[in-house]
């Protein structure tokens, strides 16, 4: 490992950038690798760079430290699937073809294979590409991470497992989930964090000249809160849901330590730009202990539009990336696969994409953000940001796991002066609110919210 | 292990009951050991000795060939918790004071600690006793199995776990749930009816010259369906539920196989009573693939009073006991508790048990059945049998996983020529039906199925 080495590196970088736009693939070594990781339902602020107080994360810390954090960083929805096709195709769910969590038991569902990925992007330009960990992406074999652009793919189809059995049982049939490039394979007993990481270090190992793009999707801190005993020995103190979290969250933060001792054993931690980001807010769910994760100042939880259901801890370190710094801007899952392409020096995809690329903001902290606005829709819900108001329809609010409520019709609220989304100046600014639906409207046209609202 | 010194053993134990009625504590050397074995979900046939043709259960079977099986056992309930506190209390559910499973989340519901179980009265007669596996009986101190009789107590509370990770999983909390005696315990990654078996073990051999009874409730064949890899192998040409439960179940039966060694190790199998039998039918929830287990001619499966729910696989091996012999009298799992009073030569319970002695019946296989009649009620079903009559009221079939359907009314079957319950003859049998009824409303006088039948 050699920091002294970052900024020369990422000059060079940035000249290969420059002038590799459509170079052959055996000049690809010069690029950066790509660490994409996701995490699983974990809140807003439960990061120690992101302010916790009661919880451990050092090693996601240090990367914070390595790189620029965000602090109005959006998942592009507030369930797993959709965000997921999202921070893989660059596109908001509905035009990435995914607008819902995948039915386990619909071979049929899943992102359509027409949809590129950032993984089918690389590849093209001579990236070597793995997922490893969760997909909830379709079970159908051209559904599955080896028909979406990855060269290989090991973990689990579903939306959750159990991490000793890797058994799927959030329904049934509750079935053994665990697969190696679409051929199933048993590893009873063993720690599923633990394989990933195993694997991922093999797959590193096996690297040659070529340049790769790593999807590692760990599947904490979703439930089942699996953290090892010692760390809830550490959280005794905290009550039942937080503690159980805290011990899971720290255990993920453990685990993605390795993953980051593997790239510094093999001399790559400074030619490997990392990702790191929550696929949305924590989980209020009964099976989440009715919430264990923490969302700050904001309202709303996982299956949620207001902020606490998709503003996300977010982090990228690597080449090409500032130190230590943050950034205010508004950022989105959908900007990774533009702003990688230009970190690694590769074309641009032609087709179109929703999101952004960042470079402009990483390297300024002044520079205005690339979304004005952005928009969202899931379950009955939509919302459009623009600056700092927020205009949002049938918000979900599901802060308190024990009484999910809907909030109906149309709402305006303020960021920058109310996070909580608690005052509706909807009545206020009766222009503003028009043109932030017509916004909306030019996202998805099929929204017609004055005939919504009649029904009510 | 001396199968000749067996039939001299049972005259002495015959001997020793009659004298030892009162006897002290420290004559109790000379009493059977007594383990109890209760499967989980295991189908009506769904064992070689019962029939199937398809699952391999060699353990369970040389069981069987020591002793003797029942043609027409039956569960006290179709569904866990019930069905548990009949076998434990030797008293109907309701009578017992749980008629309904027992929620996960409710600290209040349970098994009433005023309900004497079997461990309760062979422990005041002198009796070590032991609890392994699963429970199901309440979660408050005072539910536990420490509070309801048993001197040791290892395994989980709720309806069901992962083998692996031992968590609760089939609704929310999804928590860990091992416990030993009380106090919560981990072993993430080693498979649980294993760790059943160890602790089975250690404790057997931790025993002196007192008797010991112990309640061996092995999860398995329940969702989810763990089975070893290598016996998915052996059934690979089953269908996929089929395959699923099969592997499972021989799994299960692999497991006992261990548990049998471990008393042939100490060299008390022949002075140890061993009884076999499922809580009740095979499951075709969506969690069990709709249905891996097999009912043979009957219709219905777990949650219904049709045959197939609560018809079960049963056997009783050991002193007092013939080898090697089938029984088509009609036995329910009521009838443990004082059959084993009476092979293991304690007094009887004071209270009123619902349970007969089936001592005359082991002896001759042309003895009536204790029961003339026998009753069950349970998910807004009821139903009575006498003799081969069997009359059932708003019976729900459970037989196909995906439409499960309410039968409304009163239906009257003669069991002797259509054990499918298939032809009901209640208009043919006016005053049978009539009688019947009659007899159900003995034991619960809150059946008024006239007025139930005119709200439909």
């Amino acid at each position: 490992m050699c920091m002294l080495l970052r900024r020369p590196l990422l000059l060079l970088f940035v000249q290969v950038a420059v002038l590799a736009a459509g170079a052959p693939a055996q000049e690809a070594r010069s690029r950066p690798n790509i660490l994409l990781i996701l995490s699983d339902d974990q809140g807003t602020v439960d990061l120690g760079a992101c302010g916790t107080q009661d919880l451990q994360t050092p090693h996601l810390d240090r990367l914070a430290e390595r790189g620029v954090r965000f602090t109005q960083f959006y998942a592009a929805a507030p369930v797993c699937s959709p965000s997921r096709a999202a921070f893989l195709s660059g596109r908001i769910p509905q035009r990435a073809g995914l607008s819902g969590n995948v039915d386990p038991n619909n071979p049929d569902a899943g992102l359509p294979p027409s949809t590129v990925t950032i993984a089918e992007h690389f590849r093209a330009h001579g990236y070597a590409t793995a997922q490893i960990g969760k997909w909830h992406l379709g079970h159908s074999r051209e559904r599955q991470p080896t028909g979406q652009g990855f060269d290989f793919g090991f973990g689990h189809l579903g939306g959750c497992i159990d991490n000793y059995s890797h058994f799927f049982y959030w329904n049934g049939p509750n079935r053994h989930d665990l697969v190696r490039n679409g051929v199933e394979e048993y590893h009873a007993g063993e720690f599923f964090p633990e394989l990933c990481v195993d694997e991922a270090a093999a797959w590193i190992r096996a690297r040659d000249e070529q340049p790769w793009l790593m999807y590692f999707a760990i599947n904490l801190p979703h439930y089942p809160y699996q953290g090892h005993a010692r760390w809830l020995d550490v959280y005794e103190g905290l009550p039942r849901a937080r503690r159980e979290y805290a011990a899971f969250l720290s255990t993920m933060d453990e685990t993605l330590g390795r993953l980051f001792a593997v790239l510094r054993e093999q001399g790559i931690d400074d030619e490997t730009i990392i990702v790191f980001q929550s696929d949305h807010g924590h989980s209020t769910e009964q099976r989440a202990f009715y919430g264990g994760g923490d969302a700050g100042p904001h309202r709303g939880a996982k299956f949620s539009l207001l902020e606490g259901g998709i503003r996300v801890p977010a982090i990228v370190a690597g080449p090409g990336v500032p130190e230590g710094e943050l950034r205010g801007q508004m950022a989105t899952a959908c900007d990774w696969f533009p702003t990688l392409c230009t970190l690694a020096g590769i074309p641009q995809p032609t087709h179109a994409l929703d999101g952004r690329d960042l470079q402009a903001v990483l390297a300024d902290a002044a520079a205005p953000t690339p979304h004005e606005h952005f928009f969202w829709k899931n379950g009955g819900q939509w919302a459009l940001r623009l600056g700092k108001w927020k205009l949002i329809w049938n918000a979900q609010d599901t802060t308190d796991g024990r009484a999910w409520k809907r909030e109906p019709g149309m709402r305006l609220y303020d960021l920058s002066l109310d996070p909580g989304e608690t005052t509706d100046l909807a009545a206020e600014h009766p222009k503003r609110v028009d043109r932030l639906r017509k916004l909306a409207q030019e996202w998805d046209p099929t929204i017609r919210y004055e005939l919504e609202e009649k029904k009510e």
